[in-house]
């Protein structure tokens, strides 16, 4: 088992447990002695315990000696919840840690790698940070911008509507396309829709794919007026910055709603779910957005990635930030 | 050398020949003697001389044993402008014919093969055949259904949009994206745009590609009213019925151009070239074309070949008629 290998796996579990983990990072860990996987783990619920003290847990006496892969370098902290897992590395006798990136939180940020070091093991920074730093961007905004990863999601024909004149929207997607959108809300913290969407629909907004209905998340709606029982409330999409504990929010529309925040520039990803219909006449997926002359449109959105959902396309772009 | 490799090879020397032929059928052929191309030919300009007589010329006396490969099947009628195709191969000793389609012009439609089989000559048809259908859309769709060959080009952002609402639309599309569609107006005989397109644009419409200059196609109005000087009038979509000698017809816009060709269902391909941008409020791609229901859009388009034309993406759709 190549390093490549050990960490795509670790990357993996981290990624499952994306959305269940906030604040704290969504982390992976497998351990590997002699070719072997002998411990793997996420961050659980809420926090804790974390990754590698669950794959210590898993390898008990097989950690002697072997290597720790994990996504996020680890935490240099004790707290009343648990051990610094560096100390957790250190008491059971890994002798390399091969991490994907650097924790930016300042409790721990190179205190934890320089923990590892005091301690005689051997540390590897860098193994497939790009994957990595995808899974964990959620987190990573949080700690450096401040706010949530924003995911934006739109539903559209290739010509860019979600409904036709008469408002019918029902089905512009198919149903692959709609269990991709249940996927992704299980890997969201918040699900955000406008008022609009509010009262034409009424969502659930629920994930409903066997296994992942307790994964749900939680719902806020963007409104000047009051929000119902049990919703956070966003008077604007500024508003994120006070957001607590949220790493991963995805707006889900309409188009209101969608277009505030990419006006406020406060998108990050988009994923666009392109059915291969043509609609004409109707309501476009997007308002203004603050456009002004089309030079300023370009070189802010890069495709990262496509799949086909049965007949519909799954486009993913990203925000080039410099 | 295997049939399906030399079939290829015919299929793109009739490619290159779309867009010169019309009325005649852009024909690749190829003709190999042991393991060895030693003739190849298309369809000269204006139809004469056929592929098989050019490459049979190329050839001379390795016609002798060999094999031919061609798109279509060979033509079994004498005319003033040279003698029938099927009689030149069994004249000049070829022993196998690959042929990738037969030809539905009254004419020919099997007469030419069962020339070849008088004449003992063994006949296989069948080999690459959907690709070289794809390659002849333009002349079967005129044998077949009495009209070219509709492919509607469309330049749009992430969203849909073909302008800002001032008007603004260059550029949406790159240089890349937009070298292709001066080879797609090199292979059309036609380009037709609407009133509106040729009075805000004033277009040239014209192939501005090295060495390819001299391909500009025919141009067309969508008008109520008069066409200017050297221009073919068409006073609503269906009038395509009576063009001649036309067998790829490009609609390059505008919205009003292209929604009438889609109300009508008189498009038979879309070329969506998509730029990774979001415009928001702006000129939609497209605007009434007949659909009052939602299921109603379903069904009717295919993705049939996607790729990057630099930062932009070309989706090619096709129409799925039973």
């Amino acid at each position: 088992m190549t390093d490549a290998e050990a960490m795509a796996a670790a990357i993996a579990l981290g990624e499952d447990a994306r959305g269940t983990t906030a604040p704290n990072p969504n982390v992976g860990c497998v351990i590997v002695n002699q070719g072997r996987i002998v411990g793997r783990g996420a961050t659980a619920s809420s926090g804790r315990p974390h990754a590698e003290a669950i794959a210590l847990d898993e390898a008990a006496d097989s950690a002697r000696g072997a290597t720790l892969y994990v996504t996020l370098e680890p935490c240099a902290h004790r707290s009343e919840r648990g051990p610094a897992c560096a100390d957790l590395i250190a008491a059971a006798g890994i002798a390399r840690v091969v991490a994907a990136l650097g924790d930016p939180d300042p409790r721990t940020d190179g205190k934890g790698f320089a923990r590892l070091n005091d301690a005689r093991i051997e540390v590897v920074v860098g193994e497939g940070a790009n994957a990595a730093a995808a899974s964990l961007a959620g987190f990573l905004t949080r700690i450096r911008a401040g706010r949530p990863f924003v995911t934006l999601k739109l539903a559209m024909s290739i010509d860019g509507k979600i409904a036709l004149p008469s408002g019918e929207s029902r089905w512009i997607t198919g149903e692959d396309a709609r269990a991709d959108v249940h996927l992704e809300r299980a890997r969201c913290d918040t699900i955000l829709v406008g008022r609009g969407t509010l009262e034409a629909d009424d969502p659930r907004l629920d994930v409903r794919l066997p296994g992942l209905e307790a994964r749900s998340p939680r719902r806020a709606l963007l409104t000047r007026g009051a929000a119902p029982e049990g919703w956070t409330r966003i008077g604007a999409p500024e508003e994120i910055f006070a957001l607590e504990g949220v790493n991963d929010l995805l707006v889900e529309g309409g188009s209101a709603a969608a277009s505030a925040f990419l006006a406020a520039d406060l998108v990050d990803r988009l994923l666009i779910y392109r059915a291969p219909i043509l609609v004409g006449d109707g309501k476009s997926a997007l308002g203004w957005i603050g456009l002004t002359d089309l030079a300023a449109a370009h070189g802010r959105w890069r495709l990262t990635g496509a799949r086909m959902l049965g007949r519909d396309r799954l486009e993913v772009y990203e925000r080039e930030r410099n």
